[in-house]
């Protein structure tokens, strides 16, 4: 019988305090519905009342099978629990679970609160006691606890020991600066459950600043406590938290884990992991991570010749895991074999079957491979992936073909003296043996200008003839930049996000030194993708033979 | 009295298995330099003879301070260790010290090198024996230790003590595939210190795909093992080796490490890690990861609201160590949860001491504010920051006024009949009451077409009249772009990092719906940045007054 071990996911809390992150409303939901799909517990969805954003959220928060919990701190000195505003906007956001942060280490109590030891074991325990009496599940946050213990174990343990009294259903033991080694959260916690707070009711919060964060937690857990808190990627403040992407499967995949402890999520929801962490980092615009444990691509990735062959016979020879356990593939350069059973499922997924054995199947590889080098990403641009594919199989129809365009963005200061834009494009297009021009600009309904990509597509939806109809209800909902690496030099990659009016999504990528150059390769294949899909197949053109590339 | 811990570095060796990593000779020289300054022991620099990289690398290696090991594997079975040419090609690099990866895994004996489990420990005997009676140093690299203990304890234990019994210095154990979590390596370790193999003789080679790398080598430190590799940065096949720029610090600074073990690397060396670490990137093309522990950019940066205001009274709050020790810096990010005293801190870094409650300090904060609610983003974007403050203080001069600009991409046939790109900028710029116009396509030196923003930039340089020569050693080195919201709105943002000859690096931000013009406003203030620090105090213009916006 394994025990149970509780994770929770603060992602949207404290993930949200690193650099340069910051999240929507809409973002929130989406990293919160990934996560309760993946099987967590907890969701700390953030500090209602500490910004506009997270207030949003909770007023909407998505219906979740795991226990959305709302963060706050302890109520301050000299006031009731009742009538600390700060508490209130935390209460009112409903959640069943509330997560307090509180001080446990006695120089934060009167260096920083400027409070007596006393003071704040009382707002400790009278936050929670009001949480309790409001019928909520509480949970004490004990800020810089490891730093605490060593420095005045009696008081660390008085502060657990008014929240534990109070009907705290759990203690997170945070190591808030990230500076203690993991032997050494290992000792503290079985001192801390020697001293009589159960292991059940304990967890353990890391942070990454000696890059011991998951080691730390999985300590934590060896010695007792069974709860372990986390972000997605690693993601939180200065190096981060201690990364659920790693500790999931460790927990999941490794002994002595894996037969002691039941996580609540299982075998088949973890072959979700590596996407979940892609679909992150595509939120945050960040290039994944190739070195990333168990998702990045380079993790089952196998450059040493050595190595390459010994997977070959036998592919545990250099695997700690099977790649597919967390959703990752494994990458064995020149492996036809590995590749183009993996590409078939690509393509069926796609509505593209194709026989085994097909020659086509190499040439698509051997294309993607050389266009990769250049920088382009078909992980992410599963449509520009499929136009590919539909060349090489010669189910690509020819709709149009684009001869030249020219695009002036200007700026300069207009009648009331303010600088202003105007971006202007020519496009011309062949559609079905003709030749159209048109121009546009790229002005709004609000008068301003949308710069040069936009006034392309304008012209380019004005010139498609016939077709022109069928891409009426696309639009252009994310737009995706970065500077990468295509053969010897630098290039833009840009990854344009369209839907439409049946509620599709679909992803394209270009790339070219020239960001609108690259932009406007992207746009193109959204269009000709939506066309494949919506232009009635007795309307097609024919199919146009493979291009030379 | 400390006892000794000796650091073995292998970026150059398996840091080079990084998938996209291929050091040129000439990088692997100035890596090395780098790490003998820094005061590592060992330095592996590649296997002579399996590339002509690694052959040119020691026919002309640096002279260092440190040990220059060459690497190799034992020789194979059925001919002497004089007689096979793989290992004569290690011998002959010259090297005092020399290392050999051998098997100790039965599996591996018998399916990988299908010879047996008797020829293999007389492989190994015999290749240490030659390297020991040609006068070198010898290691033995113990290839997948961990696995081949808990599968065959004795068979492993046989092929250390026959390294040893043959006069090897050190035997390694190496964690081949990365999957042994720290406490069964420390308790593996424990075990074969007690089968007679001492401590001082033992090294630990872990790799990172549980993310317990780093966890894994202090474990085995404290089990008894006196060596210790790694790479620079977390190199490595799959997630990387054990990262010697995390475990470094750890072992100077913390406890029990810092008071047991003399590294040999002092404290003074250690303030040049991040320096190291960063260059290593920059040999690369790599953007240095931010969330790296100790010398990560954000390593020490905090940006939450409570935290930022207690490190202002003391940084030991939220910081496990001075960021100084490692040469890294503080960073206080302005964000919507900062508040003034932290903007105080963060301008005294700037170089801006400003009185508290100056009422510019009201000002500032109020125009970030309404700037981040029209998308801007000032917590990544730091130098943007500055010149607003700049402006706010009254300390910002006016170098130079862009009065217009006109830029035009255009796509066509060449007479060659493929489609290429051109790209053309005007840009009109008052400087010291002179207006200067000036165009400038953005052809490089390789004849592709950068694009608008490149045209931009090099029309804006040529225009810059007195000032052009102090800008000319900046660099854009990276563009992010993002769609997000700015009021009711949606508008591009743009954040451009920027370096210099001087080692400076830089991030400015723009935004607006036309994505030519938030690059150009944020190429403007990566300039302005430069000029603040680089124009003579002598030849500054007048300050101008602040501008509405």
């Amino acid at each position: 019988m394994r025990e149970r071990l509780y994770i929770y996911d603060t992602t949207l809390r404290d993930g949200q305090q690193t650099q340069g992150v910051q999240f929507s409303t809409s973002e929130k939901t989406r990293i919160a519905e990934a996560l309760d799909k993946l099987g967590v517990d907890y969701i700390e969805g953030g500090w209602p009342g500490a910004n506009p954003t997270d207030s949003a959220f909770f007023e909407a928060a998505p219906k979740t099978r795991a226990r959305l919990t709302a963060f706050g701190m302890t109520k301050r000195a000299g006031r009731s629990a009742e009538n600390d505003d700060v508490l209130a906007a935390v209460m009112n956001a409903g959640t069943g679970a509330i997560c307090l942060v509180g001080k446990t280490h006695d120089f934060h109590v009167t260096a920083a609160l400027g409070i007596t030891l006393e003071e704040n074991l009382e707002n400790i325990a009278a936050s929670i006691a009001h949480l309790v009496a409001q019928g909520r599940e509480a949970l004490f946050d004990a800020e810089h606890f490891f730093d605490g213990y060593k420095a005045n174990p009696d008081y660390a343990l008085a502060c657990l020991k008014a929240a534990l009294g109070a009907g705290a259903r759990w203690i997170v033991l945070c190591d808030t600066n990230g500076g203690t080694l993991p032997e050494e959260i290992a000792r503290i916690v079985r001192a801390v459950i020697a001293a009589g707070i159960p292991g059940e009711n304990l967890g353990i919060h890391t942070h990454n600043d000696t890059e011991n964060a998951v080691a730390g937690s999985l300590a934590a857990i060896e010695a007792g406590v069974r709860q372990v808190q986390g972000t997605l990627n690693g993601l939180g403040e200065r190096c981060g938290n201690a990364n659920l992407t790693s500790i999931i499967p460790t927990l999941l995949l490794k002994e002595p884990f894996a037969s002691a402890f039941d996580t609540g999520i299982d075998l088949e929801a973890l072959t979700g992991l590596t996407r979940i962490s892609r679909m992150l980092d595509d939120i945050l615009n960040r290039v994944p991570m190739k070195q990333a444990p168990y998702v990045g691509a380079s993790a089952f990735a196998h450059k040493a010749g050595l190595h390459a062959s010994a997977i070959l016979k036998d592919p545990t020879t250099y695997e700690h895991i099977d790649p597919g356990e967390v959703g990752n593939t494994r990458i064995i350069p020149m492996s036809n074999q590995a590749g183009q059973s993996n590409l078939r499922r690509r393509l069926a997924e796609a509505g593209l079957e194709v026989a085994p054995g097909d020659p086509a199947l190499g040439r698509i590889l051997d294309r993607v491979k050389a266009r990769e080098d250049e920088g382009y990403a078909y992980d992410t641009a599963q449509a520009s992936f499929e136009l590919i594919a539909r060349e090489e199989l010669g189910r690509m129809p020819e709709f149009f073909e684009v001869k030249r365009y020219r695009v002036t963005v200007e700026r300069r200061k207009n009648k009331r003296n303010r600088m202003v834009s105007f971006s202007e494009a020519v496009v011309v297009i062949k559609v079905d043996g003709q030749k159209h021009m048109s121009i546009s600009d790229s002005v709004d309904a609000s008068g301003s200008d949308r710069g040069p990509v936009n006034a392309l597509a304008k012209a380019l939806a004005k010139d498609l003839g016939r077709y022109s109809a069928i891409i009426d209800d696309m639009r252009l909902v994310d737009f995706k930049v970065r500077i990468t690496q295509g053969g010897t030099e630098a290039v833009t990659r840009v990854i344009i996000d369209s839907i439409d009016g049946q509620g599709r999504r679909w992803s394209t990528v270009g790339v070219s030194p020239n960001i609108v150059d690259a932009s406007f390769e992207a746009l193109l294949d959204a269009i000709r993708w939506k066309l494949v899909r919506d232009v009635a197949p007795g309307a097609l053109p024919d199919v146009a033979p493979v291009r030379a590339v």
